[in-house]
């Protein structure tokens, strides 16, 4: 089974490498960009084929490891 | 107007960081995780209004800046 988990900042919390990015992108003339904030994708692939077991595993995933739940929130999508 | 930018590697390109997540899973006692590629995601807020407009902007900031177009694919979709 294929899943996608996409781990963000949560909106209260400062983006430092999103203000870096929209920075670069003005120095490269890139223009009408508002704001970038940045996070990251994980493809996992599972073993289980059973949704709800998927699931579970994903969710101790990103507890354990894949999410800083502190300061980041992540959305689990299954693929095909 | 809001869209969200993903960039992955491409197939064909080995993923350390995911093999590193992997091992990393497995020692954490989480079971059942077949294979973890790392990608990233931008939350990208843009000043124009109109999708054309918007999409060569984003085309742009990804051929430039967000992605390594040699190693990475991305992708842009528009949120709400």
């Amino acid at each position: 089974m294929k899943a996608r988990v996409l781990v963000t900042l949560k909106s209260a919390v400062l983006d430092p490498q999103g203000k870096a990015i929209e920075g670069a992108l003005r120095s490269l003339g890139v223009p009408g960009v508002a704001s970038v904030r940045q996070g990251k994708v994980f493809d996992v692939e599972l073993d289980a084929a059973d949704p709800a077991k998927a699931e579970a595993t994903l969710k101790e995933a990103c507890e354990k490891l894949l999410a800083n739940t502190v300061i980041e929130t992540y959305r689990i999508e299954f693929v095909g």
